[in-house]
């Protein structure tokens, strides 16, 4: 056992960091145990050094983030300071003055994530960040080593507990979205400004970095189509429910069937009640993954919350001073596939689409033909009529995003259409 | 990129060795980008060297596995024989002859943990064995390294596919236990002579591995407390389905609640519906994880079969490779907090009992009374009378195991209880 202890940087304590000092001091025995050393907290770097900090000497406390991670004794910086800057140059410093990094920063390692790697890599340093994606839930380790044998073929995942909860909430009780959001947000799912949620921005992030590591390939943030959940309403869960399922908000990455090249995406969707991820409720998060060895895995926890994302940082920090007193470093980034990163138009999957309509015949024979025209084979259409207007309810077999772009256009010019009420993908059929 | 090959040794080619070779040469490109080294299957030992084996190399393979393991120039050693001997002294001999070791042996590493875990750090080498509990689902690397900064409370989990299969095919057609066994035999999820799985003896031996990494303490096969499925009954999940639950096969990992000791366990139990445990279906397996920190976590994937185990097993072959060409070796055993590990009757739980006594006043007093002595509180009790005979299911609050047994006992001697129809303990409320 050695005796000298790590010593960790803590940039930023909200909520997340507050519970990894928290638990540095309370479980000091185990993790000293465990990682073979003592680690100490040599210092805390706020914005506010004057709000009083439970259970932090006062003496570790400064503003100073710069001045702390060039110290040069740290060990280890952990950063939970969230979004791109001051977050990426401190990191950059920090490699740069010999620590190792541990992140939450999904922001920062969807936008830069190759660049801190590679500044880790130069400095043969680690950068770990399991806290990034999925809060608690073990997804990172076990997708860039436990599956590291293996050829991942989708990640398919409720990445984003706010959107979840008000989905479950509209899903369960027949609540529209405002409604549903006013409630998380009342309960503290929500922040005030839900946008960074509700417009999949965060879920984005996230497919981003799942994305990298499940294909071994770079992929930007821009790379991952995004469309929110807005705009989902109380009769799409009434569309899905006809169709025995439910709408969740999910990140999908994908590889393409000939395995050249992969695809990116958020957008709620339409998925069986059978699925395992239907079932996921309230703020919970679940990752559905689909490799060729290992089949069909799936990882569920809490996706959010200061202990849960403490305890994944937590994990990171052991591994990290483990890999540290052992001279070694963790799994870099792996990018060697290079795939190139599909547009959304070549993304293949199947549509659920309501159409308002003139009630008069001949409509379905001229909207299956529009869909016929763009090569989109339809599975089933349902008809209602109301008061010389009537509904129409396709249901389609898989088809690209462009085709199906090119019918909705089409539609649209159509005199007998009054209009598309909704167009929701199905997944995980 | 180095370019001598690290060299791996196969010990076994049945259904999860072939697989292993066949993955190692069909994805050779990929493992070695990922390990940053060629990997090259330098040796095949197996019992009958006539069988033909596709896609290997004849003149790799040996009956004499010792001479193998001992050539002195093999990297890392991957056993998947299974059972005690030879494999145990194989996997000694590899880490005196200087390799490295992936195991999927779940019955030695439950039995032998401890002396293997020994043997590795002695030399220096690495000793992993993700494939040893549910297949290709991650969970070794989640607990011993993802959660290694949380406090683990509870690890309970469907961890043998046979029973699971059978179990749901129960629940769901109202079989008998034979006839469900019959189809699982029929369908190749149970073996010829299922021993191993109804009896819970396979589970019991996940059970420990997985007390052990989740307490930090050492967990030997003898300590974990198993009861098989066999007595399950049509009319248990008659009672478990007025409950609002279902009867699945679970292995138990407990950390007492004042936290000084830790029990482990296999035994059909009632679970809520509601519970993630209760949808897993087939012969899916599942781990729920309970921490500090985390909160809840749940895993899910196929336990077994050749390609999901081949996954997993190659997982540890990438970071024990890389592990070999940093010069370091990742986390070996921890049982540094040595807790003890309780008997049954210390384990606190609720009961489910289906009693059948006479059909005349009193009785429920006279029952109500034993429970009372006991220091077993009832919460609810349902009484069915029919022909002069009755049926008395009684659902205790939580209780230890040993009172229940005396409760059981006295009950057995009353005159008005002629019988104890079954008794299942009630999990994951």
């Amino acid at each position: 056992m050695r005796t000298r202890p790590l010593k960790v940087a803590l940039l930023g304590c909200g909520v997340v960091g507050s519970e990894v000092a928290r638990i540095m001091t309370t479980h000091a025995d185990d993790l000293t145990a465990r990682i073979g050393a003592p680690v100490e907290l040599a210092g805390v770097a706020v914005r506010r050094p004057d709000r009083v900090r439970e259970g932090i000497d006062p003496a570790l406390v400064t503003t100073d983030a710069t001045a702390l991670v060039k110290r040069g004794d740290i060990d280890v910086v952990v950063e939970v300071i969230g979004g791109i800057e001051p977050a990426r140059t401190l990191i950059t410093t920090a490699f740069e003055h010999g620590a190792s990094v541990v992140s939450a920063n999904k922001a920062l390692l969807a936008q830069d994530g190759a660049a801190l790697h590679a500044a880790a890599q130069e400095h043969d340093k680690d950068l770990y960040y399991e806290a990034a994606v999925a809060g608690a839930i073990p997804l990172i380790r076990p997708l860039r080593e436990s599956l590291a044998g293996d050829k991942i073929n989708r990640v398919m995942g409720i990445v984003n507990g706010t959107t979840n909860f008000i989905l479950d909430k509209m899903d369960s009780t027949g609540a529209g979205y405002q409604e549903a959001l006013d409630e998380a947000t009342a309960l503290g799912y929500a922040e005030a400004d839900p946008t960074a949620d509700v417009e999949g921005f965060d879920a984005a992030a996230k497919a981003a970095i799942l994305a990298g590591i499940a294909f071994h390939t770079r992929v930007r943030l821009d790379d991952v189509y995004r469309e929110g959940m807005t705009e989902v309403t109380a009769a799409d869960f009434a569309s899905a429910k006809e169709m025995g399922c439910t709408i969740k908000l999910l990140a999908i990455c994908e590889r393409a069937e000939d395995g050249g090249s992969v695809t990116a995406r958020v957008h709620p969707a339409m998925i069986p009640l059978s699925h395992p991820l239907a079932s996921v409720r309230g703020a919970y998060n679940a990752v559905f993954v689909e490799s060729d060895a290992a089949g069909q895995l799936m990882f569920y926890g809490p996706g959010a919350g200061g202990s849960p994302t403490a305890s994944a940082v937590l994990g990171d920090l052991v591994a990290v001073c483990r890999n540290r007193i052992g001279g070694a470093t963790g799994p870099g980034e792996s990018a060697y596939a290079a795939l190139p990163v599909s547009p959304m138009g070549d993304v293949v999957t199947r549509y659920h689409i309501s159409l308002d309509v003139a009630d008069k015949p001949g409509v379905l024979a001229q909207v299956a033909t529009v869909f016929a025209e763009h090569g989109v084979s339809i599975d089933t259409v349902r008809q209602q009529g109301k008061d010389g207007e009537a509904s129409l309810v396709v249901v389609t077999h898989r088809a690209s995003d462009a085709a199906l772009t090119g019918t909705v256009e089409a539609l649209r010019k159509l005199d007998t259409v009054r209009g598309v009420a909704s167009i929701m993908r199905v997944e995980g059929e």
